[in-house]
């Protein structure tokens, strides 16, 4: 990664060439402290450094496996990439001056945001590391712990290094994300001058750098810790812990990804949707101006707003996902091998990084597919970019499917089962077809070129009432499908897991869970491409605010719209991703919280029991919890909302002039007022989600042994995260799929339907939009990371409950 | 019950003598045939036919047990009080014609529906009953059927004849709550234009009346149902059934009973609100005529609405509350009197009936208390309502602590555990105190003397957008504290049970869930009285509505305005109550199901596995169930709603003259789309409720034939039964609240605050009340019934799964 420092120095030109006297805004580029050092530092030495540092990863690698060589390999090459991508995306001109003043003040808002925002996280996140570490230091050690010589002290110091590594990774992604997007909006907007092919081309390859860097830095960050961990402790010498026991040790990298991203997420969506809802009531509502118009004081911290909450956030959300579903897996495949007994388990261990490394790979491609014809002179006629998008989309899902199979052929391949292979390769391929599916699902739902979005428009010609209705209906119904689809993959990549040959020592099979993770690697095996189809949504919003600002001509705002409303059908379908990986690692990961207690309390620990009252009560509270977050998430934007609402009015009312161009709003009001609400709405659902499991389980401990229940803590925590999964699935669904529909039923009254543009049916269907705000971008997006919080922290913090 | 017959001829005047010329609206009195036989029947031949049924029904108590001779002589009692009450409101004046007139024409609409509604379910009422037989031919038998001689033939007929007579007096509830609200309703609004306190007094007696019918009707019936069984099976005599084993023969009974509670609450629950929503869509909004004006096509649909929603249905569904507590308890009570070898284990397992004769006593004497002056012509200072039911309930609940406390010395005292019933006294207490808190609770987030209602009014001065937002998060958030409740109360009451001294032959403490089936049972303890005052709203509202209609003066609707936001705070805490004794009975009913799948299975089933997939994905299923059924009954509102409103449209358009009082609006029209609408919509969401559990049960039941898990069939019922349950509760705590916090906050606007009516921010706030009415009125009243609907048919199905 690297700053492009003559890109901060954009051209600072009179505001626009109109009857407007606004001064300038100029930006001072924030460079974290890391950076700053690392640019300090001559540039041979930098790279000497660099070079030294992966000679050292590579040794360590080397000495702990040539499969962990291989992912180095791959991960190496494919940042080489990514830097390419990124000259690529940042040699683009920035257009006119006007356009670059805007965006250094989109990015000095969203910079100046995510360094109080982080440093706000980082701050939790050290007391946090403080917290597990001293609860580590007093905790027993399990029997295998014990063999294995690792102390306390020794299980601490990797539970905290795990956790601070997977925080600052997270917090990266996050950064990266938003750094990329900041400079790549304008390129965009730029471009769309020219022609809407070369506009797409600029986000996809933006879009297409963060996500490589944000897959890549997942897979390179366990590998380091997984191989780091091995030599350290010198792994399956005798005397020694074993190998299938080391994935374990990981689990603290998950809870920090999580961990930050939770919090960027909550922070993040409160900002933008705050920012929006605000500029909209006022803007679009009272005083009739347009989207994105500079005359509205709001509209800056809304642009920001898409960069830290969709860019930033999402960045980090992936991140976490991977994470999460990468060492849920390898905790699963070291169980799974050590009960057949396999002779080389680390085949079965490394799988989730391989196909990771697979996936970077066959996601360039994918990239690097989307091409621009680059002849501006030449108008040819404009292509529908989602079937452009979907083109590569195809290619880089062929790729997968061969690629996976040939690492299940290369790593799974086993003498004991010598057809496993082979089913374990058709888990993957129900896994692909889930998320084939999902996506269909998603989209019948939420376009309006299907029956359902048509329905809630016509629900709108009825009135305010009937529309938010028919959405809410609409919502809940549409957990139904997802929830049927993501039940038969289960129940089929489970049976194929159990019917591939491999079995354990008393001759059961054993496969079936495994089986089940190696599905959900099948869905993920495309995450890097997804997550660019992803953010290539919010850079092309951003762009297109960009043009409305700088008052480009109408049909450079029109391709920007195209590219804007195609971002949105993909972010809803990632959402469905999120929630469909998340669903089955936080199953995973619950396997490997069963197995963890075991271990812990000396006894076999299978069956949760929800007739005993306190465990119904765990589950009880655990939906409860979801329902309280989101509550929390929800009305955090509203009250936010609220007070940009006075701000904006307070400033259309002090300073008339400013519909007249004579006067500049105070946008850095609104961005302030913003920030720092999101900062403070932030903590409330986020200290709810830490707290609660810990509170519960050591509560229910301490019940347990007065009243003679052993493990009475332990099974309450499981109960309670098994239903707070159940209900968190259900409710992100309804809230990202109701979200969505209002989003795109206006969108069809837009397009002339029904009455059409600032008909009565418009405003009702633009009541819908505003409440399908906070559902879709704040609340829904945020429980899927919450889901897999709980998950890793009930593990991380098993000891407290035992 | 009687018809009284000089009713149904109220004088046919005038509609009314300002300057219109509507025709008369005459009715035709529907009867259903049995009432017609048997008034058919002299007087004497009829008085001599009851003595000798009631004698045969004596005789088959005294061979019961004393305590069951004890249940009918209240329950008879309390139906003479009932009588009593009856004539005495009968014994009220109609006042003028016109009012009379209005009264007929919804009396006609609501006995129209219920006539057709109840020929729907009780064909497919048969239908099930019929499955039901042929499966019971064909199962399995368990071992303490066969060493007890029942045949598959005879626990065919039990189950069925239970399941019919549970249906047929659910259905009966129903119509006494209708028969007796479109009657008091007129004689209300008469009595308002003499005083306040003697309109409360009419309405709180009315609403006595059915509240004891109700609840002594579902006493009684598995009174007899039980005494019954017991003589004609000749329990425990040597060789036949032991008498712990007879409660579970009355499953069925609650099955039925909630079969048709669930049809009558979608049903009703739609009619009331598609008619609502499209009255006032059009009537306020559009026409700006006021509520409940004699104009508005759908007035007379919105007040039959009221009759068939909220009397008849929640008649049957408090009917149903109450049959399935007091089955559940009475299983729990014979499982855990034989586990403990009691001598008499009768009083364990008639606990329940014995507190609800005493509720039926306590809470007679609480409406008794509920006085007018009758002295019409001092007109004495209007007292707040609301204090006046209060200090009745006050009454009533000091009573239930005394005779609680009597009846757990009388029947659960025991020599083995001499202090057993003050422990089960103080779970008794535990429930009644939790029924306050519950009270308490609902009316903070629903009345807007408190923070919750004022912010939701505030947050709609930003828009209809922010206050669909607020709603939501309040709705959200309101389920954490009840949750938290719930779950201490449970917690306390098992402890309380665990350390009564009962032990099994091991010596291990048993009476943990007894103990919340008593706690369940004192949150119930007042149910009669509560209901009298949930019934006493809706007759209020109706009787605001006559007033209206009859244009009687300001002053007289004034009164019955102030009797009808009484009412609506009584019906949210009635939905509290119903709702937290759903969440105990399910949980006891999930108990009873684990014991019947382990004598079925020959096998203990203890344990359900979540961490097993099929059982997880049960419990997905079955949270998706919830959100499925309350989309399907939202969008059903929604719908018809839409319907009423082009009705009503094209009538104003069509006939101009009705604005000038010169044509009569065809009410008809609106009554018969409401009514066929609501009884096609009724369909889908009930059965989806009774299909799923069954599919579900009987697929996973062969696939676990296929892949060798035993049970799995059963496994996985029961993980869905618990997941809806904990969803449910969650689901329905969320709608309800929401509903009631919008139509509050609305309510508090019209007082004058924040601008009052007419202002934008009114307009907003009936957005919010416009999409609480399914909320409150449709999903979430059903939702409480379908979670015991799928407990009890989870038992009686059981053989499928098996």
């Amino acid at each position: 990664m690297m700053m492009d420092d003559d890109m901060e120095n954009g051209s600072l030109g009179p505001f626009q060439d109109r009857p407007r006297t606004f001064p300038n805004m100029r930006s001072k580029s924030y460079v974290p402290l890391i950076f700053r050092v690392l640019m300090g530092i001559n540039a041979r030495v930098l790279f000497v450094l660099f070079l030294l540092g992966f000679g050292v990863i590579f040794y360590i690698g080397t000495s702990t496996s040539p499969i962990i060589v291989f992912v180095f390999s791959v991960c190496i090459i494919t940042f080489v990439f990514a830097m390419y991508l990124s000259k690529w995306v940042l040699a683009n001109d920035e257009g006119p001056p006007e356009m670059a003043q805007i965006s250094d003040a989109i990015r000095d808002g969203a910079e100046g945001f995510f360094r109080t925002q982080y440093g706000t996280i980082s701050k939790m996140a050290c007391l946090l590391a403080l917290l597990i570490f001293s609860i580590y230091l007093f905790r027993s050690t399990t029997p295998q712990q014990e063999s294995s010589g690792i102390g306390r002290a020794t299980s601490a110091y990797i539970t905290v290094a795990a956790f601070l590594l997977g925080a600052l990774c997270s917090g990266m992604a996050g950064y990266v994300g938003m750094w990329v997007s900041v400079r790549a909006n304008v390129r965009v907007s730029s471009a769309a001058r020219r022609s809407a092919r070369e506009a797409l081309q600029v986000a996809v390859r933006a879009g297409g750098f963060s996500a490589i860097v944000v897959v890549g830095m997942a897979v390179i960050g366990i590998a380091i810790l997984y191989s780091t961990f091995y030599v350290w402790l010198g792994v399956d010498s005798p005397g020694s812990m074993k190998v299938t026991d080391l994935p374990l040790l990981l689990v603290g990298y998950g809870f920090g990804a999580s961990f930050v991203a939770l919090f960027a997420q909550l922070g993040g969506g409160i900002y933008t949707k705050a920012a929006d809802v605000g500029a909209d009531l006022v803007g679009k509502l009272e005083q009739g101006i347009p989207e994105d118009d500079p005359r509205n004081p709001a509209v800056i911290a809304d642009l920001v707003g898409d960069n830290v909450g969709d860019c930033a956030a999402r960045g980090a959300d992936l991140f976490e996902s991977i994470a999460a579903e990468i060492i849920s897996a390898m905790i699963l495949g070291g169980t799974m091998a050590q009960r057949c007994k396999i002779e080389d388990p680390s085949g079965f261990i490394l799988f989730p990084l391989v196909v990771h490394s697979f996936d970077l790979v066959i996601s360039s491609v994918g990239i690097l597919s989307i091409r621009s014809t680059r002849d501006s002179s030449v108008k040819v006629p404009m292509e529908d970019p989602m079937a452009i998008l979907q083109k590569g989309y195809s290619v880089t899902i062929v790729l997968a499917v061969l690629t996976f199979g040939v690492s299940t052929r290369w790593l799974l391949y086993t003498e004991q089962a010598p057809s496993a292979w082979l089913n374990f390769a058709l888990c993957g391929l129900v896994g692909i077809i889930t998320a084939y599916v999902f996506v269909w699902i998603t989209k019948y739902y939420t376009d309006y070129k299907h029956e359902p979005v048509r329905t809630l428009a016509l629900a709108s010609s009825t009135g305010h009432g009937t529309n938010i209705i028919a959405g809410v209906s609409l919502g809940l119904e549409s957990t139904a499908l997802p929830v049927l689809v993501i039940s038969v993959s289960i129940v089929s990549a489970y049976w194929l897991g159990q019917t591939s040959g491999l079995v354990d020592e008393t001759g059961n099979p054993t496969g079936g869970l495994f089986g089940t993770a190696v599905a959900t690697m099948g869905m993920l095996s495309t995450a890097a491409y997804v997550l660019t189809m992803d953010m290539f949504g919010p850079i092309a919003d951003n762009a297109g605010g960009i043009v409305e600002m700088s008052q480009q001509p109408e049909s450079v705002r029109e391709i920007t719209d195209v590219l804007d409303a195609v971002g949105n059908t993909t972010k809803a379908t990632t959402k469905g991703f999120a929630i469909g990986s998340a669903a089955l690692a936080s199953f995973l990961l619950f396997s490997a919280y069963m197995d963890e207690v075991a271990a812990f309390a000396h006894e076999p620990f299978k069956q949760v029991d929800i007739a005993v009252p306190e465990v119904f009560i765990g589950g009880l509270l655990g939906s409860m919890l979801i329902f309280l977050f989101s509550a929390w998430a929800c009305s955090a934007v509203g009250r936010t909302a609220q007070e940009v609402v006075k701000e904006v009015r307070r400033q259309f009312i002090e300073r008339p002039g400013i519909m007249e161009y004579k006067v500049k709003p105070d946008y850095g009001r609104c961005v302030a007022i913003v920030a720092s609400a999101s900062l403070r709405e932030m903590i409330k659902p986020g200290a709810l989600a830490i707290i609660s499991p810990i509170v519960l389980g050591f509560l229910f401990r301490i019940l347990g042994y007065y009243s003679g229940h052993p493990l009475l803590g332990a099974k309450v925590v499981a109960a309670m995260l098994m239903f707070a999964t159940v209900s968190g699935i259900l409710m992100a669904l309804f809230l990202n799929t109701a979200g969505g529909a209002w989003d795109n039923a206006k969108k069809f009254i837009e397009t002339g339907a029904l009455g059409g543009k600032g008909s009565d049916t418009h405003k009702a269907a633009v009541t819908g939009d505003t409440v399908g705000d906070p559902f879709k971008d704040t609340a829904g997006p945020s429980i899927h990371v919450l889901i897999k919080m709980l998950a890793t922290i009930t593990l991380v913090m098993a000891p407290i409950f035992l």
